[in-house]
């Protein structure tokens, strides 16, 4: 089955965009003895670049199976102004030339077999285009769909640089309730049905933004029979579905408390990496149920290479890809040549296939469990920590005292942790009697006695979603506050010195030390 | 004297960004002894690549005047994931880590460096940041200063792209007659003087888009008494000028056609590289003569190094790079790491200070000028060619039939020729009597006989620059088609192929074959 036509949901600059004419030359260029002199292109022998070899990791150096030394050694490639005819999959003669705006052709072709064997399309002519990472991939489709005094759908709490892209043209965002699933469908459902009554005149949104998998902020993921429902109510209601999902790959096993699993911090490595079992374990995508293409996935090599790539790729229909390469003809151009250039050749180093390259993620996943473990069983040491259902529930060292609750995430880097302030002195007293806004004022006074303990975490505040142009008070419950703790970046020395940090200030701030 | 304030230029959109939140927390990250949970970034140590050693080539490699054979020995240099203790200006860990969106430290300082030795702006707090080449750039400053229904002052012929950017968007331009030396002063004037009178009730352009160096498609160059003639203008209408000028560094000397110069193709090579005359003999930048800060000037790498680079920077007042900054974060958010990496690394190692590459520059403009002689040759050997003041005239082999002409450019990659038709009898037969367009009609048959004979080359109506959101007929004068030939892609064997096919394919046309 192919997309359908959704030609409806383009902005009005988007809609108008018409290829450059120069394009019309290409076909011309590759004719049998044609000379081209139509291009303003600089000869590659006037580059400096002669040859660049890398030394990187092999795609088995994380898995917890590999004992084998060999394993571990670092692996060669060379990217070199001729290095076509030595089997390499690019050269810098092409590669730092003037280049395909889509991507180069091979890393496209890779990226379209990923996209195929791990998120499996329902549609059979998807299209994919590279990008200069998710924050450009958002911006083009912003400029794609949106147009001043369009609504956005997105997540109740979201990142910060989602929204300041839209709300300087005029878009206003249509903050929906989160559970431990994400975006809760029946609110979705009420708010769309309920549109036309509640703004009456005002164009029915008509974008879903969306980060399914270990959501910034909150950590939570979104199993496949929620975003089923989420589908629905879009097809229903002409919503096109923006899947951002640059920690889809970090998703790991569900978290136990020390206590619980008879001591082990974490659970014993696997006999041996099974690629099959590896791509099974994975939740299935908004992607995986599009059967009509109204799926605009975003990924990125940011979190499974290095930001620094500033690459990353759409997955759309035919006619948004089409669109967003018109926007890219005049805007970014394409991807920088050495980052396409460099992962392309590790891609192909780390071959056969997707083979290396899947390994490498298991690996890294591998990775990020073990630092999710880290940052929860500080908790567990430096508080009374209890595990109820879905959640871990965190008192005061050796009291009753409710001071926090977190979900041990099972993707992404996030842990996003829920302050109860009611049995907080301070808070009760002074600033729900004299704050208009308490819980904001206690949180930022919170927040500053943490710094002053030397740990930097994100305000909660910081993450909500709001509608107009002006932010409106903390969204957030009553007498509750949150902060993000990323336990992607640290040691495990590290980390234990930040709870404890934290465990101090809390202790303190609640009389309990 | 500081830049003055031209914030009323702002775009609503441009003036309506507010700084990301979580760039509140920076300033607390490098606080001694402070444990950062605050970022969502992958750990370095999880990033595959530990080291890439590059082979380039030395920086004096192209000067005429290098004789000696070390001189053209490869450098080596490496970046290495922790290369900051081996002499590194950057390492692989931070370079490929979420970076500052302005640009790498060490790149910003060099960069600005080379503005204030090489452009000296005349204002002192100008400000410098990188962009992913000017392509970016130029969307970036559409993004900055234009609104819908606003008109753009710009060249009569100018790059297509330039163009496609703001047309979806509903802006206009505002083309400009040109001379050999480019946009006419006078018309400037009169054309912001009249403007009130003849667009009633229209918002006065206050954006000026010009390439002065070696013009894209024109060649042409502008002097600096010209430039300060139209800047003058731009502060009495208060324009604010976009100086895009990629072919700035590859300024010609003279060119004579071999007969008149005794026979010789390329004047002698000077005897040896001098810093000081190499700088002395390039023209003033519209920077030079800025007092006010009114210039936003468009700098790239592309043609200085690769085009794969997608790397190249602007240099404007702090407001308006401010600003850019700002949408850069939600856009863009930083040039990719690998090229930053490399191409700091490869400044560094041509060092000390602007000094190797300063010889680079100097070494490939004189490979340019080969390649501009190698055409004007080319014309010469395949034509009968006289020079005339500024121009070469062209006519065919002997007679006396003038099929066309063209100024030897003094920058940049292409020559523009102009082809007169009056003479050709099926042009004023067929052509004249049956086309409400003839100069079109007759460029389309043309260019279909050169491509045929398999020559590539681009036909001028592609160039012209057009008011409206439909493209007039083509503006080029009576009697007159124009193509832009690419003098910088090919070797001399394929350059004087390309002419005589083009001289094949003109004596025909001609009946002089």
């Amino acid at each position: 089955m192919d997309a359908i036509d959704f030609s409806h949901h383009l902005s009005p600059i988007s809609a108008a965009r018409t290829p450059s004419p120069l394009k019309s030359l290409m076909k011309y260029m590759s004719m049998d003895g044609m000379i081209s002199l139509a291009g303003g292109l600089p000869h590659p022998s006037l580059f400096p670049f002669v040859n660049i070899e890398a030394e990187v990791y092999s795609p088995g150096v994380y898995l917890p199976s590999n004992t084998s030394e060999s394993d571990s050694e670092l692996l060669r490639f060379n990217v070199h102004r001729n290095g076509r005819a030595n089997g390499q999959v690019v050269d810098l003669a092409t590669g730092l030339q003037y280049a395909p705006t889509a991507g180069f052709p091979w890393l496209l072709q890779y990226v379209r077999d990923f996209v195929r064997v791990v998120y499996q399309p329902a549609y059979k002519n998807f299209d994919v285009l590279m990008n200069d990472g998710s924050t450009d991939g958002w911006s083009k489709v912003v400029n794609l769909l949106c147009e001043p005094g369009d609504y956005i759908l997105l997540e109740k709490y979201t990142f910060p640089s989602t929204q300041a892209n839209w709300i300087p043209m005029g878009c206003k965002g249509v903050p929906l309730e989160m559970d431990a699933h994400g975006i809760r469908a029946d609110v979705l459902e009420r708010t769309l049905r309920e549109w036309d009554n509640a703004h009456p005149g005002v164009k029915r949104p008509h974008i879903l933004y969306v980060i399914p998998t270990g959501q910034n902020p909150t950590g939570c993921t979104m199993p496949v029979a929620r975003k089923q429902e989420i589908y629905d109510i879009c097809v229903k209601y002409d919503v096109i579905i923006v899947e951002d999902d640059p920690y889809y790959i970090l998703q790991f096993d569900t978290y136990k408390l020390p206590s619980v699993a008879n001591g082990h911090t974490a659970p014993p490595p696997p006999p041996s990496y099974d690629e099959a079992a590896f791509l099974d374990s994975l939740v299935k995508t908004f992607l995986s149920i599009d059967v009509q293409g109204r799926v605009i996935r975003l990924d990125t090599f940011s979190k499974t290479m290095a930001p620094g790539n500033r690459l990353g790729f759409f997955t759309c229909s035919p006619l948004f890809a089409e669109r967003i390469l018109r926007a890219t003809e005049t805007s970014t151009q394409a991807a920088s040549g050495w980052s396409q250039s460099i992962v392309s050749e590790l891609l192909h180093a780390w071959g056969p296939g997707l083979g290396g390259y899947l390994r490498w993620l298991s690996g890294l996943q591998s990775q990020y469990v073990i630092r999710r473990n880290w940052m929860c069983d500080a908790f567990a040491k430096e508080f009374d920590a209890v595990q109820e259902g879905d959640e871990v529930i965190v008192y005061g060292k050796g009291t009753r005292v409710k001071l926090l609750s977190f979900v041990p995430p099972q993707a992404g880097m996030f842990l996003w942790v829920k302050v109860y302030l009611s049995e907080n002195k301070e808070y009760a007293g002074l600033f729900k009697s004299s704050s208009e806004d308490p819980e904001t004022a206690f949180e930022q006074k919170l927040w500053q006695d943490i710094i002053d303990a030397k740990l930097l975490i994100s305000p909660g505040r910081f993450y909500v979603a709001w509608e107009g142009e002006k932010k409106p008070r903390d969204a957030a419950e009553r007498d509750i506050v949150h902060f993000r703790l990323a336990f992607s970046m640290t040691t495990k020395e590290k980390v234990d010195l930040a709870i404890q940090r934290l465990a101090g200030v809390l202790h303190h701030a609640w009389g309990l030390a």
